[in-house]
């Protein structure tokens, strides 16, 4: 099979685990059950539970134990995408082609459905302490996922993104990476992180992943914003330029398309030249992180 | 000691254990530090976590396993009121009496900041695994925790809230319940029955002290409900009259304010007759529930 038809494969198990953890849409809260799952069923790449899977897979894990994490994680993006397009936040109308959640059930909604879906990841996580009571990996697991994705983790890089840009003051490189390392990459790292722990990785293995975390996470923000000046909104599912149009500084307007370019190649080498160092099979991780420099969405 | 002096000194204890859990105000990230800070620090009953503590000494626990949850408690409560205060939500200025989160550090921060300290009250309960790893008490008690404030508890009951405000449908004497039962009755609920569950208490015990939680909780929801009609403003730190102007249907505009304060009476005198069922000694407990019934604020 080749690694595009691997691809899609995994990405549709991946997306069969998420959505099998959703909730029913059901009883009095209906209308935000619904709105949860709106946003999660939008769609995406599911990166960051793919990226999960395979690396508890390359670290010899084989228990359905890593799936309420997977789900968790993806929930946890979700949510803070729901946020950030909320009109006080960024004010975002589309998101992969579709009205984004506030724009179909109203602002008070999208707090709300936000704030489920933050609360209902550690739910779904928590679902592993059910299927293997006292197992410690799983409790360290939930310590990774409560601080990647919190104000030491991607809460606080969103925050100095929204401060950055009401101050309108420019960035320098450093809070630019500040910012690309905690907004972008530690749900990344956490991603990695988890498939190792819950694997029974050793520490430096789990150290290793999240170095790697690191560089796959600023490559994908650097793309990101690359793909923001020189991208196709069509492909993309929602308007280019709008970096430029909120005079948002980013690692381009630092260094240009070409230099950002190569950084974000820089950076996926080296991440594949670190997989080498841990143990177990990773081919297809290989080709998953190179195939990411040249995305177009 | 006097039931009072008691309190005053109780709640002192909890508030200094809350606080010692709150993050650093430092870093790149130090203003929403300072707003998640400030939001808790406003004050209040500290209400919750007392009779999670409480309830985890009668019981018989005695370990500083407990101080994480109650700390976590109280910011999931402080984050759920963040968000509600917002513009989008209840647009409220004042709670205990200073400026609420958004007022003093706008709309987008006050998201982020709710966002952060729920989160934070999750990375805090998860502290609980690093003090007694593979404690399945302490993984019962995070799904406790997890489930009554989310879209099955706490969450759930503020959305049916705010759908009823805009729709201005009077609500039903069970929809009401359920709103008061969820939105604040579970995260009692979950105070008392973490509080059990983290001492070793059997499942029906547990499921003992979710009841006397569904009793306190919505015995304070109709007491809340009394005071914005008969309270004093100026000792609740908040306007009075708030739910006459938002045409809003309380337990109150349902049965008038007499026969309330009586289901309020009853339904303490029941929480206060189930504590009997359990062990341990709970005289304190009692008085902190029979004083709930004519509180000021």
């Amino acid at each position: 099979m080749s690694f595009d038809e691997l691809l899609v494969q995994k990405t549709k198990e991946t997306e069969d685990i998420i959505l099998s953890y959703l909730p029913k849409e059901e009883g009095n809260q209906k209308t935000v059950l619904e709105a949860m799952n709106y946003s999660v069923k939008v769609g995406g790449k599911r990166l960051r539970p793919l990226l999960m899977a395979e690396t508890y897979r390359m670290f010899g894990g084989s228990e359905e134990i890593i799936r309420p994490f997977m789900a968790a994680l993806e929930m946890i993006h979700t949510y803070s995408l729901v946020h950030d397009d909320m009109e006080v936040m960024d004010n975002d109308e589309y998101r992969r082609g579709r009205k984004t959640t506030h724009v179909v059930y109203g602002e008070a909604m999208a707090v709300l459905a936000g704030d489920a879906l933050l609360n209902y990841a550690f739910e779904t996580a928590a679902l592993a302490f059910e299927m293997k009571p006292g197992y410690i990996p799983a409790e360290k697991a939930m310590m990774i996922l409560g601080r990647k994705a919190g104000i030491f983790g991607m809460v606080g890089g969103q925050v100095c993104d929204v401060e950055a840009e009401k101050r309108q003051i420019p960035l320098t490189k450093e809070q630019l990476l500040f910012i690309h390392e905690n907004k972008t990459a530690a749900l990344i790292q956490s991603a990695l992180m988890i498939g190792a722990v819950l694997a029974g990785a050793g520490q430096s293995d789990v150290d290793a992943m999240e170095k790697i975390g690191y560089n796959i996470g600023v490559a994908f923000q650097i793309q990101d914003d690359i793909l923001d000046v020189i991208g196709d909104g069509q492909e993309l599912g929602k308007p280019i330029g709008s970096d430029e149009k909120n005079n948002k500084a980013t690692y381009v307007t630092h260094a240009g398309v070409e230099e950002a370019a190569k950084q974000v190649e820089l950076l996926s080498k080296e991440a594949v030249a670190l997989l080498e160092q841990v143990p177990g099979e990773h081919e297809f991780l290989d080709q998953l992180i190179m195939s990411l420099i040249d995305r177009k969405k």
